[in-house]
């Protein structure tokens, strides 16, 4: 099977945050800027870039860093998206309602208009990563956009573990998953587990794009945040990774913008060559709905 | 979490075949002899041991080549299982009725008794690997075998790129899931793909490890079969994976016995660790059983 070229660039902004939201959304914006200078047409954010990563202690008042989306930093990547001709995906701290607060992103199409938004539906609990006490779980299920340059798919951090969550958005038609991600290493575990740990979580969204045949973007975080001794190093190694789990493009472990076109004429291509799809035993799978069989 | 070791030993019988079903068969009674000899507990042989991969063509002779399961190899394999008191995982072609056969994998446990079959749910059909020919697709579902030393799960070959068939196999109780396989290169294909080709067939295995916080025991087939110019190049490289998706044995491309303890507490302690399993939105996962979402 021929591949006919469909090229599209991509815009991962890997960043260091402040204690201060109006600091860290200007940052953003820069580099945003930034990357569409650079050529990228689809940006994503890593996750939760307007505020430290505040899970890392159950605080009631942490809650005040929430907004509405659309909301005041939703317009503002808008207006962003518009005059540069870019996607934004954008990973924020969504306030529903009274009491209802989510883990979101947002994608807004290349005129700034607001195509929808995701709630992350896998929320974790470990210990510095406390997101059960802030966010609800997500209602959304599992989304495709059909933004100006491509079909996308948005997943958050936590996500990446479940390969149901990949599959469920490349079935509604993604092409590209996105995964806002903030991850680090426990400082003290680092250097016994850090390497593996990082290991995993590159494996395990390369993998989703194997068993997909689509291509997978994740900007994670960097810095240490949090106490001295303690808190996070987050670890950085933005990638993407083409159909088969290559990985075509990485970043370091300090900020960076990273870019790169991928040509999505590939997931054509690997569907029809390893045709994954064609052979799922759908009629097979219903257990998936079970939490254990017992 | 404190982990109480509960160690077992594997072996994987990663072998050449000829075109004598009773030499491979007394070539891996011998094998797994030898694996029983060196201390392993469990012992899985690669897809179709018996025959050459014969499924390079659509040939209807070829049928003659399968039995029944229990039938005359499942004894002779329980006979060296009882008397060398090891776990036999054995990949045959199974004649169900006239008219139906399966790609199947016997489990007998250390006792020399069937404690039951998997046959193959998902079949490939590829250039060279006319599977669809030969193989009505399985209907055992995704199953765990309570063998002596460890609750194990089997899968064979093209199962391994559906991370559903893991999923399902860890969620009925397995804790090592063992993937009997016959992967190779087209050898005109393998300079410009070969290496990628291997490494997503390692990627997607070492990421069921990880989602599901199992072991993963894959067997491949070597040598080169069929026409000498095409042909299938078998690629060998029989690894095992521990739950974080790290590699803890890998075969060369020669014939090899290749033996690695694991500990089950890993499992335990994975579990408990990354808690992937406590996190699943079954709730949101009924789309899984749609061929696609449109």
């Amino acid at each position: 099977m021929s591949k006919k070229s469909q090229k599209v660039k991509l815009g991962l902004v890997q960043m260091k945050c402040s204690d201060d939201p109006e600091a860290n959304t200007k940052k953003v914006l820069r580099r945003i800027e930034e990357a569409a200078d650079r050529g990228a047409q689809i940006i994503s954010t890593q996750e939760l870039f307007r505020t430290p990563y505040f899970c890392q202690t159950e605080n009631h008042d942490n809650f005040e860093f929430a907004e509405p989306i659309p909301g005041p930093t939703t317009e503002l990547l808008a207006k962003a998206a518009k005059k540069n001709k870019v996607v934004v995906i954008a990973s924020l701290f969504e306030k529903r309602a009274a009491g209802i607060f989510h883990n979101a992103a947002v994608v807004i199409d290349a005129d700034g208009k607001v195509l929808g938004k995701y709630r992350k539906m896998h929320i974790p609990d470990d210990p510095l990563y406390y997101e059960k006490f802030y966010f609800t779980p997500g209602d959304t299920g599992f989304r495709c956009f059909q933004t100006r340059y491509a079909p996308i798919g948005v997943l958050v951090c936590w996500d990446q573990w479940f390969p149901e969550a990949a599959r469920l958005t490349a079935l509604a038609g993604a092409k590209i998953l996105f995964y806002p991600t903030a991850i680090g290493w426990h400082p003290s575990e680092k250097k016994e587990y850090g390497e593996r740990q990082k290991s995993s979580w590159e494996i395990i969204q390369r993998s989703h794009a194997i068993a997909n045949n689509v291509f997978v973007a994740s900007t994670n975080r960097v810095g240490h945040e949090g106490s001295k001794k303690g808190g996070i190093e987050f670890w950085g190694h933005s990638f993407i990774s083409d159909p088969s789990g290559r990985i075509v493009a990485l970043a370091g472990c300090a900020e960076e913008v990273l870019i790169s076109t991928v040509d999505l004429a590939e997931v054509e291509f690997n569907r029809v060559h390893w045709p994954f799809l064609r052979d799922r035993r759908v009629d097979a799978y219903g257990k998936l709905t079970q939490r254990f069989i017992d």
